[in-house]
């Protein structure tokens, strides 16, 4: 792909073929756990040897685990605006505490249904707090900082590869107007959230005007396929193949904040 | 994957790689094509024979221009509800009446910003309507039918190859709170937008109570990371390996409708 085109030039594009690849045997993560080190085991157990341009997504949920970011449910106290959100939403008393706790702002809260700004900015169900693939009675929320987690991953990989591989931390979420959830990225290293292919031209060799590309969602959508949502226990997908050339970045230059809409440019909050 | 689990199967996951294969060299597409010979001769010249399980992902501007769904613009003509959606827009008047003939509902029209219910139930911006790989002047708005024209280009490979095969039609599109647009899908055939894993367990064999996952919006993005948005293109993408066990039908079970939250749920119009 190229930033200016001549006119019929879609016949010379080099794009090859991209694979996903899940890594199996990754052990159940404990409090505590060297996440960095696990991977690397579980990725030689693999015989994956990490090479430049390669990404790495992980399932939020490993990342909390590990970083002891896990909270029993019964230690909650509960304040009086969690026994009113319980009774708008159907939820657990409880539960609404730990939403609220992780929480900016409420953008809905009604039958079965609440909808915040999580610390991090994202707009999500229930503060991306996960009951799923937690002991029973614990909850997970999503990782404190995702951006450093990533960079912490990116930093050992590279070095015990000698290569320069892109991070992404993905988490499941809904949509407005769309039953299902889907992969998206909560935090990244390496590399861009977005792609902007504005100064690009298409095919008529008429510039593009808009197109931002939200690149790492596409990323974690693409892992989840293998990810699946249930018992099959694969929480890292390694991504080989994408042309990242347009959203490569050094460990630190990028922010999932910028995938973030600017409360500004909000029309639905 | 198991609908029923027993504890710590985490390590009896039977996932494989999935292969992600752009299909190069389609020509420029021209009203009147027969699309499905055309994708046909491409696979051939790309030395690929479909087999069970492929998912096919197609971009939706294609599509329309084989079916002749091309507006020029300087032939519209203009109603004054169009000329004052232009006003708090700042968008083409033309363009405007184009967005409103293909809408059931305006959600949002200010500076810069048109968000609407397109005639299929899809709430994305300016309906769908495309300006870019298109001949200046003219614009495609998305097909009329994309589940039928899925459908179609199913039932043409099927028997070619003797296989059987799911078509994805795919756009990009926006998000409320999230820069950047994303693929997603708008037809299907073959395959159920959304992958149901309620009464699946977890690793701590805790029944899943409401994961439905939007496996097509995921199989549309991950195609999306190699049509690029620019004069790369790529406008098919042939997606190999992937497990669709829990949402594969026959070619006319599945509709996207299936994906498209209900107005009574809808908590943000």
């Amino acid at each position: 792909m190229t930033k200016k085109s001549t006119v019929n030039n879609y016949v010379n594009c080099d794009n090859m073929s991209i694979e996903l690849i899940p890594i199996k045997n990754i052990p159940l993560i404990e409090e505590n756990d060297n996440l960095s080190e696990i991977i690397y085991n579980s990725l030689e157990d693999n015989d994956i040897k990490l090479q430049d341009n390669d990404v790495l997504v992980l399932a939020e949920t490993v990342v909390s685990k590990a970083e002891g970011n896990i909270i029993k449910v019964d230690d909650v106290e509960v304040t009086e605006e969690a026994v009113e959100m319980s009774k708008l939403s159907s939820k657990d008393a409880k539960l609404c505490q730990i939403i609220l706790d992780n929480s900016n702002d409420i953008l809905r809260c009604q039958e079965g249904l609440i909808i915040t700004e999580t610390k991090h900015g994202f707009i999500c169900a229930n503060s991306g707090i996960d009951n799923s693939n937690c002991r029973e009675g614990y909850v997970t929320p999503l990782p404190v900082n995702p951006d450093k987690s990533a960079q912490e991953i990116k930093g050992f990989l590279d070095e015990k590869y000698d290569c320069d591989i892109a991070v992404i931390i993905s988490d499941t979420q809904g949509r407005a107007w769309r039953v299902g959830a889907i992969g998206v990225a909560i935090g990244v290293s390496g590399i861009h959230p977005c792609t902007d292919f504005r100064g690009c031209y298409d095919l008529y060799n008429q510039e593009l005007q808009s197109t931002i590309e939200a690149t790492s969602d596409e990323l974690a959508s693409a892992a989840s396929l293998l990810m699946g949502q249930s018992d099959n226990g694969i929480c890292l997908v390694l991504i080989r193949g994408y042309d990242s050339a347009f959203s490569k970045c050094s460990i630190d230059e990028s922010s999932i904040d910028e995938i973030i809409r600017d409360k500004s440019m909000d029309a639905f909050r």
